[in-house]
C-alpha cells in the first residue's frame, strides 16, 4: 500500500479485504483479531474463531465484491479510522446482485490496518 | 430512555435521531458536539455549526425515515457504541423512498449520547 492520502490507504485497505475475501476467503482471519467483533446480518461474532468459522460456513463459496463507495474519519488511535462501504456482492447463479453496506472500525499496524469491529448488512428489506 | 439493555438504549437513541431529523430538524445539533463529523453522499462536515449549515440546506425540508434495522457493538469511552442503521428515507413527491444505511459514533452523555461521527450513504447505485 504505497498511498500515502489517509482516504486512499483505506481505499487500499478495503479494496484489499474484499479482494481475500473473494479469492482467499480462509484467509481473511489474518485481518481481523482475537478481541474483534463482527455482526453479520445481525447475528454478531466476537473472537477471531467465531468470525473465521462464520465466513467459513457461509453458503456461498464463490463470490465477488464491487466497492461502489468509501467513507472514513478519523477515529481511535493515532491512525485510527472508522470506514464505511456501501457495494454489490454478486454470487454466481443467483440473478441479481445483492447491495450491502459495511462498517469497519480500522486500527492501525505496522503499515496496514486490522478490523476491530465490523457490521453489515445487505439491503434486501 | 428507560431501556437498560444497551441494544435498546441504543436503538431507543436511533429513533430519537430520525425523529427528531423529521420533526424537528433545527433540533437535530442538540445531539452533535463542537468536534463531530459527519460525511453526507460523501461530502464530509466537520464541527457542530457546519453539520447544523448541511441539515438545514438539504433540498428536502420534509421528510420521514423509516428504521429497518440497528446493529450496534460496545467501542470507546465506557458505554461508547458504534452503531449501524439501515432505513428508508421517505420525501414527498418522491414516487419511491430511497434506501439509505448509515453509522454512527455515540458517546455516553448523562443518560443519553451525542455523535462524535456519522456517515451516510443512500443506495442509489
Amino acid at each position: 500500500m504505497a498511498a500515502t492520502n489517509p482516504d486512499e490507504v483505506v481505499a487500499a485497505f478495503v479494496k484489499h479485504y474484499y479482494s481475500t475475501f473473494d479469492s482467499n476467503r480462509s484467509g481473511i482471519g489474518q485481518l481481523y483479531r482475537e478481541y474483534s467483533m463482527m455482526t453479520f446480518e445481525g447475528q454478531k461474532f466476537k473472537g477471531l474463531q467465531n468470525i473465521v468459522n462464520m465466513f467459513n460456513s457461509l453458503p456461498f463459496p464463490v463470490c465477488h465484491h464491487d466497492i461502489a463507495t468509501v467513507d472514513c474519519q478519523p477515529y481511535g488511535p493515532p491512525g485510527g479510522v472508522l470506514a464505511f462501504v456501501t457495494g454489490t456482492l454478486n454470487v454466481p447463479g443467483q440473478e441479481h446482485p445483492l447491495k450491502f453496506s459495511e462498517m469497519f472500525n480500522l486500527i492501525p499496524i505496522q503499515d496496514t490496518f486490522y478490523v476491530l469491529n465490523a457490521i453489515v448488512r445487505s439491503n434486501k428489506a
